[in-house]
């Protein structure tokens, strides 16, 4: 299954328009073009209409949100849904300030999202209306494990139910699920949480692949999620005793671009539960 | 005459002011530091003026435009010109929204650029004022190849007595020509548009070679392709097989880093057409 | 000394809000990563209180300032001054523009900044209202050197005294003194500086330090210059021919990454003088 999502991305390399937070937005991009898609970032409201008129796909990201750019994703967002676009959403901090609460809360509310992916603080937040966000990285309380997996599982399908999207919980254990499906996905490596902006990197590399396979909104998403947690342990291996996490960045990129459907499909652990 | 073009960069280490997108701002930084000038990025309208005047050369880059930075690319290139400063033109995606043709033309109405750069789309949506740019990337309906390459360099030189400035279109063939002469350029490497940004890093480039060589122009643009056309060749030579795009990205600007004029002088690929 | 300064870092690991430059924000998250601190960063002025409040330290930093993020600056600072938290002000190009100087010095004003971090030239503009600044490197004429150096620590100690703030001032030979104490710090090569951004990350590294140590700021300041003095030897150690600014930016972060508080103490050259 994830071998087709990844040849269609390569196959079709859609146009994604990214209005993102600037702390990992060249990483984003080049995330992007890694897997054989082609960024765009445009974040003025007079001209965001527009550019999400000549992509495939939308990708925000509250990661550095302003003003200014909260309505132009608004404008974007409404926009693609008009032209039946996919959407990401990537609530980053979410919980951390009234803002960004308000700004996501907003969004969900104006706008269809295809896919919505954070770590379980910030979806908790979101389904919730008010979180315990401590930052940009989950509250150690809220972490999956196997005791609450069941748990969490159902109240990502009941978030999904809600708001028509596909729901991406990642940590260590990574969720996907529409209202009725989970697939839990084992891959990617602790070490990548000492990366800025991986979880930036994969709402990127998601809006590619659900851009390229949008009838397989469920399915592309867990192909996107197990090419980055692959993409993760792939890189840690080529690790040598003197790289630490600015050249671990480079080499988790640098393994998207060079993974194969081949090496996607026999490196995914992932299964339905 | 490549050689010295180097040299003059490495000895004057000029002081280049870019109001550049959020993208590739931090690339194109140490781009301009890898070849020996020195980066200074400002686009407040309250500063840009006295920034400018501080510097030895502008670099305007409209890739992630709006509102604000509009009018201090015009308040700087204002500046520049009364100050007799070299002033480059980086149209990126001009042609993928009203806002950006708009500005881009704006730019060229009130600014007399030095050298204006960009891909065959993006110089013929200038030329003509309208475009078929799709995104930031050259549309392949106007690739310049060997049938069309004559009919390409009369619309550019003709592009180019109209503004006044070196035009440099690059590609897989780069052009680079004023009004009277034009110059091919055939290194790179087709990789190198897997990266984000290498045009704009381009730009930054060869704002640091046209301050430290004002009176050379046109010879010093054809420096500064051939400089990074060039890396783009010798960095993909040392990729090993788990590189990407990622690593890429730091061997180009390291390739430009050791750089001696000499490699450039032996290494370059360009001819009088 | 230095050895617990570190160890508490990553113990602690601090939450750090950065309002800080498009231009090197990506390795600064990165740096605070590799020290073993967690970085977010806001700059909306109906935010920046509230993730100022979450966090355990700040770091202002002037790079790429404008209107909208200065009054989150103040805002910001006077909140976490409120809150008792550890300040860091890293006044980028002050003296390049009216408006640098101005922000700097009302920063300075309503804000109690617990370390200012900059090259002589910003230090020496910040402490005289006027300057002499360059860009954003230090103006040669300003050079510490073993000649002058026992003014320039006179005039830091007067300057400590004055604002109530560790100074550190970066170069050559970096200097870290409160009103009584001075000590300098002998890491780092030359090379640092053909790379954008190192006194960014280093300001980044001292807020995490700091917020880490909150009871020895004058300590922990000299530690996190020493780290980072010492990253870059290490990294310049592990430079191969073919490498340049743009891989030892990444080794430097990377040597930031795998420093033991041990490697710390046993590398770091520092003495009181």
């Amino acid at each position: 299954m994830l071998e087709e999502m990844l040849k269609n991305v390569r196959e079709k390399s859609p146009l994604i328009h990214n209005i993102t937070n600037y702390v990992t937005v060249n990483d984003c991009a080049n995330v992007v073009l890694a897997c054989g898609a082609s960024p765009i970032m445009a974040d003025d409201q007079k001209e965001v209409a527009e550019i999400t008129s000549i992509c495939t796909g939308l990708n925000i990201n509250i990661g550095t949100l302003n003003t200014r750019t909260i309505e132009s994703m608004v404008i974007a967002g409404k926009k693609a849904n008009e032209l039946h676009h996919p959407v990401v959403l990537d609530p980053v901090g979410v919980g951390a300030s009234t803002l960004r609460t308000q700004t996501a809360l907003k969004l969900l509310k104006e706008i269809q999202f295809s896919v919505i992916r954070g770590n379980i603080s910030e979806i908790k937040t979101l389904a919730l209306g008010s979180g315990t966000t401590k930052g940009v990285d989950a509250n150690l309380a809220d972490k999956v494990t196997a005791e609450n997996i069941h748990e969490v599982v159902s109240f990502a399908q009941e978030f999904s139910k809600k708001t028509g999207a596909v729901i991406a919980i990642t940590g260590a254990i990574d969720l996907v699920c529409n209202e009725n499906i989970t697939y839990a996905i084992y891959n990617g490596h602790e070490m990548m949480s000492s990366i800025t902006g991986t979880g930036c990197q994969l709402s990127a590399l998601t809006a590619s692949f659900i851009s390229a396979n949008p009838d397989y909104l469920l399915e592309s998403t867990v192909a996107a999620v197990c090419t980055m947690g692959l993409a993760g342990e792939i890189a840690h291996e080529r690790l040598t005793p003197l790289d630490g996490n600015a050249s671990y960045r480079n080499y988790i990129i640098d393994a998207i671009y060079n993974m194969t459907p081949k090496q996607l499909q026999e490196g995914s652990q992932y299964k339905k539960i």
